[in-house]
Parts: structure tokens; sequence; C-alpha cells
């Protein structure tokens, strides 16, 4: 079955953003995430992409989703009020507004994936939801050398002990790791 | 002068002890700390040790410090209240309970550590105390594969942004990664 995987940038004590909202001190000095080789890699090995309501809107754009995004596969947006509009798809992109639970999108997200993966691309609340219902088979992580001293906290909402495998670790260009783990199961 | 090194052992999410106070999920897998390279290496690194008053509570054994404590130098303990009987001291080891202050155990500490360094053992209140007061100069993190979910955070009560760079990644036996961090001056 199709492996579900996730993940995001993080600072040194926790935080996916500043208390201002910005996550600028998490940059990883990369190029656009399509011409680094851990994007081509990313973007080759996923079937279906996971997205929740506001990660969605950030690039609510026809023109994005349709012809530029760089999963061009079954996305699933988990949320209770789907757009009035739904948005132009593409050659291999659709979109499905899955209205009714985690279970369900990730069903469907799996079974569109097929021997592929299916990504997660966020947001924190979503990825904390898909941890807490120990549904995540791997986890990376792009760890800032960086205390922001506040802000939100990307493991928030998550009251339970899971354990995981390092699988890599990697240097980025600003200093940062990037890491990867596997659940254990 | 002399750098402050400070680290401990952290799950992913952020936390030093689970909920029932517990590092056990974070072991690294080693040896006796003495007996592992990074330990022997750490030692010879050493030139004074600070720690806070429960961190010399907990191994306030005159047999331990004196005779088979890792670090033979001279330890600042930072606390309002010194015991009552000044422990046992040796050759190398002796105890400064110091009043006055974080500046002042600082400052101490330094003057004794010379051309070495200043290893903090902990615990997590005096390395915060570091960290906010911008004194802290290597950082080392024991990372351990795991989310605990909930307990006491490493990097509670900081609330400034501290930039470091990323000086070393090692992977630890239990899979956890040994990371070390030179804070940006």
């Amino acid at each position: 079955m199709a492996k579900i995987v996730t993940g995001m940038a993080m600072s040194l004590d926790g935080f996916m953003q500043d208390a201002n909202g910005s996550s600028a001190a998490l940059s990883t000095g990369e190029d656009d995430f399509r011409n680094t080789e851990r994007g081509k890699a990313c973007i080759a090995a996923t079937g279906a992409v996971m997205m929740g309501r506001k990660t969605f809107e950030m690039a609510d754009d026809p023109d994005l989703y349709a012809g530029n995004y760089e999963f061009q596969v079954p996305i699933f947006v988990l949320t209770r009020n789907p757009p009035a509009k739904h948005p132009r798809e593409g050659s291999g992109l659709t979109f499905t507004f899955v209205q009714d639970g985690l279970d369900s999108a990730i069903a469907q997200a799996k079974a569109a994936a097929g021997s592929k993966q299916v990504t997660v691309v966020g947001g924190p609340s979503l990825i904390q939801a898909l941890l807490q219902k120990g549904a995540v088979d791997e986890l990376e992580i792009d760890l800032a050398p960086v205390l922001l001293g506040g802000g939100r906290r990307l493991f928030d909402n998550v009251d339970k002990e899971i354990a995981f495998e390092t699988t890599s670790m990697d240097p980025l260009p600003l200093g940062g790791i990037a890491l990867r783990f596997s659940a254990k199961r």
C-alpha cells in the first residue's frame, strides 16, 4: 500500500513559524524545490498529494495548480468547505475535496497513489492529525540551526509516543539538516 | 576566552523528559560516556564544569564526585542554597557554590577553564538561562527519533531568536543523531 510521507522545516526549538508567522529563518537556501535533487526524487515518487484547506488556498491560483504546480497528480484537500468554484485541473492533476473526514482522505489518496507514495504537503494541522492517527510512514524534517523562541509548533496536538528510525541526514546550503525518518511498526 | 559548551538529549518534538519524567526513550545506546570517543574528547577538552543545584544533587555521592566523576576539574554549582556540608573534593575536582548569580558563575568557570572549555552538564534551567543570556558558544543535541507527545521541553524559557551553524552530525547507535552547533556571533 502507498506510504504516507510528510514533513516541514522546523527550528531547533520546534517551531515551523516564528511569533510573527514568518518562516524566513527556516529557509534551507535551496533553489526552487523542483530543481533540487530531492525535489525531483519526491516529485517522481509521488502518486497523490494530500493538503489542508489553508495550504490549498495559499496556492489557489488556477494557473499555478493546473499548469505549474510541481505535483501534477490527484490532490486530496481535507475540508468541510470546498470552494464554490472547482479549481482548474490539468492532465494529471485533479482535485478532490474530501468532506467526510481524515480516514476517507487517507483511503482515497492511497488508492490514487497506487504503487507510489502519498505526499502530504501540509499544513501542520493535517500533519499533526496524521501523526496522531499513526498514519505517517515517513517524516522529513528540515532542521534549521536556529532557536526562534516562540511561534507555531510543528508537533503540537500529538499526545502520544511515536517511534521512528533515522533513514538519512544531509546538510542543506544554509547550514540546516535534511533529516528523514521512517515510522517503526 | 573559554567557550561555553552545553547540550542534552531531546526528542523530535523538543522534550528532554516525557510526561512521567523519564528520559529512557531518548537513550543514545552508547556505552558509558567516558568510554565513547566523543566522551573522551569532551573530557579532555573540559577545563571547568557548570551545573545547577538539582544536577549536583542527582550525583551528590562523595565517592562519585571525588573519585569517579568523569570531569575531575573545578565544578561551579549555581545555587542560592549551598549544601550544609561541603562535598569531598579530589585532586583536580573542586566545588564552588556560586550564590551571586549567573554572570558570576560564568566568569568564575571561564577563568578556571583557562584555555579549555566550560562544559555545562545541565540541567535544562541552567542551559536555558545561558541561552537566554547569549552565553552558549556550542550546543550539542542528541536528537532521538521519537515523538514523546508531552513532557519537559529542553528549550523552554528562551524567548529570542538565536542563530547557530551546524558543525557536525553523527549517527548514534540506537538511531539518534549527535548534532553539534556553534553560535553565530
